[in-house]
């Protein structure tokens, strides 16, 4: 859990030369002032920032592509930034280099209905994207949280609370637009639902977090709205009951759209903040999309399912309003816990098991927490992908909590490890988890090493991130 | 169209020393018995076969990682292969070396039922698996055809009739275990359903065909049986209005697990054959799954879409015996080709496109066929994901007649890339597509050398296939 990195800055062959050749073809769009710098060299996580040398706003590839040959030519780095929303020090320019600001790319480039598919520029949110396609009938699913943009999606993997149902950024991103290391351009696949062609460029680049390039253009998959969205809450006595009746609803064939996990203390504060009533006990949160008669029998399935595994309080409604109260639970669960601790600061984390292990990884995680701390850490999960996350609400001026988050959260990933999961369902790596992804990948860890070689052989494509470069290893990060 | 490589066989160095080398481990699990060479040098396609120096029969991924090990020591090619039904000469030993045959390696490891996952080894074929699963209530849904090892789908990434609502080899395999070129052995993922953990290694190895690995155990999502099925049959009068139906099927989010596209002349092969009495017209072939209520629903809803198209005869059945019926008309379509163009032989190939080019690709390849050719050509398709295949029945002993399917074959692959298509949708690249994909990608082809430089730089593992590795562009192939 490294909250900051000890990383070497570059030299810089003659930072005014660069800014003068970038402001050439960028005008006024290449800015060195601080606040700038500052806010681009860090991301919503407790990672410690690090300022870029130079933070530019590219409005088309050809501007990126020109920024990235200049780079490659003095070795400088290059960070690609979207929102800013990560959540493992993705933007954090470790070495220095210049940030390129992808915001600007904004425009809705083409939507085509009958295929059910759209490309954006890498800049669009995914809130502006569903905005763009209200009157179509149409929208996109993949929802992290955050409005974040989908251009930093695709390089995280994002996913959220639709995955279950929809897929992730790795199942819905057709074909991607990217800048390579070098400033050539590339597409990575086509808008053919399938292909066989080849070597899977597209899935190699999402979840790159911009160390092999910098995705400009996004190609992805849309659906049409559901005729009918139904959407109820469910209580349990224990979490493990919770969870086996979605693993009982999946066997069941129940094609759930969204079936979220809270655990007792979320709950608790979610109706200290929301003013609500419902039972302090875990929960599910489940909405299912169909035509009126298939998803309301996929919830009345779902409600006797619940009763054999001793749910309780089974509640409904197809009504919007009240769909809307609900995930307002699900969605403002941040804000209950700062209202709930004021002062303090959340540490967030993620993690994914198979769901057969996934109550046990919870209910041991509770144990550690409780045998050796008193840090509040409420749990909330998207249960069907056996993915959850657990926010250690420290006190940020007690570098003792923090310390003592960081040993809980490394047992919590070992454990997650040693289950058969991953130490990251949704967040990504960056630079906060490289430790845990050569626990979890062994020798794959040298495989990853020899694509980003081949790929960004200077290593200037957001450098130390997911991988240490080839004998580099141990030089840029140091646990805090 | 190459139906022959011009291949230059590697000097391969004192072959019976390596084969002594190889019987140390292997015992009599190897063989140079020319009729065992032949069997494992070819295909089931058209393209020329190639013989490999020496076949191995592998029982464990050890003694695959020994014999890659000991290639890689003396630079020897490695083909893998499973059961040989790959359609584009993609086990064809073009420069000679060990053909790693994984038949043998046929038992299915780990079912994991609340996790709806297993793990076989790469030998395992997706009938025995489904044997194997009959008890469980689980099925494995992507059905190529031919009766294909698993290992080998995941190499083409292959996928059927079931893709457009369960999806491909890409969305469902979960992990590897990969012998790579210099004989270590990785992961390529976890058994969690989600993952942000670092480059997506198993989508890298999904496709690959053996070129950068040999995957030797693969982990599958699985799925429960619906518990109700229901099979459609529906006749349009163009291709057109079937394609409309399909598109408005989407659109209103019903959610088919099989649509086929029959065109006419396959509908008038099939009624010959079946002794069937189906409009000669094209004709959709749908498949539900649901709960009974819903999957009646959706033959409903569909029935009225069609009827909107100008579709007629619309016939559904829950019946299993009346299902069956109907499926082996697609199932059974090559022999009903073969039985209405005795001695006539099928040059098949795939393209996909997005959906809204699809009836125009399909109408301007029938005319192009009319126009210059007599060869009988039906066309069939998974029309839900935009691909499609045809089949030219030509006489094989008459080189013209081969030389104007390839022209006719070269033009249709071009005017699917030209429609924003690729130029396979499942059966892969091999030996016989590669001109295309360099047509295809561009500059994404310099990426793919690059990473299989990368991985292989010795260019042992199954050369010759996907892509020319770097500096060898011209050498290998020529077209026929």
């Amino acid at each position: 859990m490294p909250t900051s990195a000890v990383a070497s800055r570059r030299r810089f062959p003659s930072k005014s030369r660069v800014v003068g050749e970038l402001k050439e073809f960028l005008g006024d769009r290449v800015s060195t002032a601080p606040a700038i710098l500052d806010q681009h060299g860090r991301d919503e996580s407790y990672h410690a920032g690090h300022r870029p040398d130079v933070v530019v706003f590219c409005e088309t590839t050809e501007e990126a592509a020109r920024t990235v040959a200049l780079c490659a030519r003095d070795r400088i780095p290059v960070i690609p930034f979207g929102t800013g929303t990560s959540l493992e020090g993705h933007v954090a320019a470790l070495e220095g280099g210049v940030c390129v600001d992808l915001s600007r790319m904004d425009r809705v480039l083409a939507v085509n209905p009958e295929d059910l598919d759209c490309t954006v520029e890498a800049g669009v949110t995914r809130r502006r994207l569903n905005e763009h396609l209200r009157d179509t009938g149409l929208f996109f699913p993949v929802d992290p949280g955050a409005d974040a943009s989908l251009g930093g999606m695709a390089a995280t993997r994002a996913s959220g609370t639709n995955a279950v149902r929809y897929g992730t950024m790795r199942e819905l991103v057709l074909d991607l637009k990217v800048v390579l290391a070098d400033g050539r351009v590339i597409q990575t696949g086509t808008r053919s639902r399938k292909s066989s062609a080849g070597y899977d460029l597209t899935r190699l680049f999402v979840g790159s977090e911009g160390t092999l390039g910098i995705a400009t253009e996004v190609t992805l998959r849309l659906f049409g709205h559901p005729e009918s969205i139904v959407s109820a809450v469910c209580s349990f006595p224990t979490v493990d009951a919770a969870v086996r009746t979605v693993i009982a609803t999946t066997h069941a064939g129940v094609p759930v759209a969204r079936v979220e996990l809270m655990d007792a203390l979320s709950m608790e504060c979610f109706n200290s903040w929301g003013k609500t009533s419902y039972a302090e006990t875990p929960a599910l949160f489940l909405e299912f999309h169909g035509t009126p008669a298939s998803a309301a029998e996929q919830a009345e399935t779902v409600s006797q399912l619940a009763q054999e595994f001793g749910g309780r309080d089974f509640a409904w409604s197809a009504n919007q309003e009240e769909r809307n109260q609900l995930w307002r639970a699900r969605h403002d669960l941040l804000y209950a816990l700062m209202a709930r601790w004021p002062g303090r600061k959340s540490l967030t984390t993620d993690v994914c098991v198979p769901i057969s292990r996934l109550a046990e990884c919870i209910a041991e995680t509770n144990t550690d927490i409780a045998a050796h701390s008193s840090i509040p850490a409420p749990i909330a999960g998207h249960v069907g992908d056996g993915n959850f996350h657990i926010a250690f609400m420290v006190d940020p001026d007690n570098p003792e909590e923090i310390r003592e988050a960081a040993v809980l959260h490394d047992r919590l990933v070992r454990r997650a490890l040693a289950m058969g999961g991953t130490c990251t369902g949704e967040h990504g790596i960056g630079y906060g988890k490289m430790e845990y992804l050569e626990i979890e990948r062994g020798e794959g860890v040298g495989v990853m090493q020899a694509l980003k070689q081949a790929l960004d052989p200077h290593n200037i494509m957001n450098p130390g991130k997911i991988v240490p470069f080839p004998n580099q290893r141990s030089i840029l990060h140091q646990v805090a």
